[in-house]
């Protein structure tokens, strides 16, 4: 991203969104104020509101930009669905475990969304779930894969791949690598058909 | 449970632990004040006292609580590997769609738990997880089950089946039983030998 030097505005702003996501996941968005915040960003409360109209702002720029990021990062690559799932899985895995705030926060704190705010969040999620249930039923229709329900079966395989981020801790027993091939392996299996 | 009539202790308590539990769920453990709890039980604030100490005596008391009861609500039935996992998943997933507002405060205030509170949640919490390892070794002994990480393989279920409750509603498309069959189907198939 270019930055232009001496403007505060394009050092202030990530800043910002650092030290909310950051006190976000450790107290939760509400036992979170403008001035804890401004304190930890190192400003006066009333500067923040130059950057942003208030925390339900903030709240909803995090979730909103974390999933468009997610969602312009992956796209299926031309390839027969096994592969394409091969690739989420993958992809799914590596995301998350690169931002483990930014995943507890977009599940945590969907109830403090405003409703507008909340339809725009579940929106982009569904668009996430359905890239997935689009290659499930691909799958399915190519004999590959074998899945009553699609839907269910997406919403299981995202939940299985995103609990990675509670127990997984760098610099212990299993390596990411290990990780990814050992998560793909039980995705592959769990929709295969026999 | 056995209850005195006419004792306020017995009714008041479990009202304010349903109370307790609501307003965690819906607003967060740090956003809700004992006053407000005291007014959602139709007490003083002053009164509360006679049942707990402090609010994280009540956020201990829920999380402990749940994971006693689901400890001590099922059992692995002497049986096969296999069936004992089944055992296992259906009542999972029957157990956690009981308890939806439960299982989000259990995952998600963890953070708000003095340390020497968390550590006796993690140790309930890992009993529980223990006792599905034990069924995914005892199956990986017998050539049933094929997983490289029995550890791995336990939070990925536990994960996957928990996930049930963040899009499952009553009323919906597909009704408790067949969800519980969907589940058991895929959690069958990802630790499965080939």
């Amino acid at each position: 991203m270019a930055r232009k030097q001496g403007s505060h505005a394009d050092i202030t702003g990530p800043r910002l969104r650092e030290a909310a996501l950051r006190l976000f996941a450790r107290h939760g968005f509400a036992a979170v104020s403008m001035r804890q915040i401004a304190a930890e960003v190192g400003v006066q409360a009333g500067a923040l509101y130059l950057y942003t109209p208030d925390k339900q702002a903030l709240l909803f720029d995090l979730m909103r930009d974390h999933l468009e990021d997610l969602l312009a990062d992956w796209a299926p690559p031309e390839a027969p669905p096994l592969m394409q799932l091969e690739s989420f899985v993958r992809h799914h895995i590596r995301y998350h475990l690169d931002r483990p705030d930014l995943v507890f926060i977009a599940y945590m704190e969907l109830r403090n969304l405003d409703p507008a705010n909340f339809a725009v969040i579940e929106g982009l999620r569904r668009d996430y779930e359905t890239r997935l249930e689009a290659i499930l039923r691909r799958g399915r229709a190519a004999g590959v894969f074998d899945v009553a329900d699609t839907k269910l079966a997406t919403m299981a395989l995202i939940a299985m791949l995103t609990g990675v981020t509670t127990w997984y801790r760098e610099g212990g027993r299993l390596d990411r690598a290990t990780v990814e091939a050992l998560y793909w392996d039980m995705a592959r299996k769990a929709v295969a058909a026999a």
